[in-house]
């Protein structure tokens, strides 16, 4: 199956959670966007079931939008889920809370609306980002830890490696980027998160992407952004 | 199957999305906080995968958290989705279109912090509802429209409904409450979604439902919340 993938070709933004299932997988794909430095849907006629927006993969005669809705359905091809229907859930949900926790980052940048930019919402995006430091963040962070702690092997369900990981590989990755003073500090009690980050970044497909010009560098157009002033002190 | 579902007993919020379905479908379930007066988890050695936050279903061994996953879960044992992956993927994609249009009505009133009162953020509220009734309200209200124009039947996938119909309807009603000026003026170049959420509200089970004393009503505590400086002039 030759995956045709949609989107922003200057971010990593909700895309890269694909990219990294696709290239953690070894799977055939094309970031058409990218290849072509064209922007736009495939014919509307072509796909029944139009997106919101980006991203969107089309396999054969399927268009799937919605990041985790993707990767839900890449998750039994490419062997990233397990095949039982408690596991593929369980891996959902996970899936579905980082999507959450996707959104109040993006929001620390922009609380008041995503078609303004920062800089029309500074004063906020400093509160909210305080808050986000401070409250959230920190519960995002000693979730997943726990989840880690409770089992043997170093990823969510244990041994084997699901989407759910490499969203999370991201999530910190995003993280250290964006906010990195926040994060040194909250580094020391989230060892299994720093553990989980090296053991996917060091998979052997996976380092040749993150190596490659495919991966995108972090940058302040994408949903993480490092802003100093949104950062600890 | 007897389902318990675990969420505040106070509020609509996202629980009401899984009542909806629940309550559509007939099914025998339990409203365990809302029965007990006591909201806590239960048994942590019962439930292996912990969830973030409710709402929370219990079904015998299994335990599902995360509302988009939930309905996912009981679209096929209730008969409100399409029993083909396609189908199922279509439908679960529009769910989570809804959830993130949850998300922007929710933080029209918390755009810095879920943790905080609204009369600490009543001036960025006012500024982000003002973005959010310009901008994102007709975007969402367009796409559904736009779905709901290109078949015939009246629902999201033609003739058959989904758990996205409930869960549509529940948007349009939660925004009437919450934006009754707004919804006003929009309404007219939606007729689509207004004749939905008449049809949804007069099926025999649902009007017995929000007739019943089960329907907890709109309130100031939940996601959907009136305050007139946030609708329009």
């Amino acid at each position: 199956m030759k995956y045709r993938l949609y989107y922003w070709p200057e971010i990593q933004g909700r895309g890269e959670f694909v990219r990294l299932a696709l290239e953690y997988a070894g799977a055939d794909y094309v970031d058409v966007w990218r290849l072509s430095g064209i922007s736009s849907l495939p014919n509307k006629e072509k796909f029944k079931n139009p997106p919101f927006a980006p991203p969107y993969l089309v396999a054969g005669r399927k268009a799937i939008a919605q990041t985790a809705n993707i990767l839900l359905y890449l998750g039994s091809r490419l062997r990233l889920a397990p095949k039982d229907e408690a596991g593929r859930l369980w891996v959902h949900q996970l899936q579905l809370t980082i999507a959450d926790w996707l959104v109040e980052v993006h929001d620390c940048h922009h609380p008041i609306g995503s078609g303004l930019y920062y800089e029309e919402q500074k004063r906020e995006s400093k509160r909210r980002a305080a808050d986000f430091r401070a409250a959230r963040l920190p519960k995002y962070l000693g979730y997943f830890e726990d989840i880690l702690a409770s089992g043997r092997g170093g990823f969510l369900l244990g041994k084997t490696l699901t989407y759910a990981d490499l969203s999370l590989f991201q999530m910190v990755a995003g993280l250290h980027y964006a906010l990195p003073r926040a994060m040194a500090r909250l580094e020391r009690r989230h060892l299994r998160l720093a553990a989980l980050h090296g053991r996917v970044s060091a998979c052997p497909r996976l380092a040749a992407y993150l190596a490659s010009g495919r991966r995108i560098p972090f940058n302040r157009q994408g949903i993480f952004r490092h802003y100093p002033e949104l950062d600890a002190r």
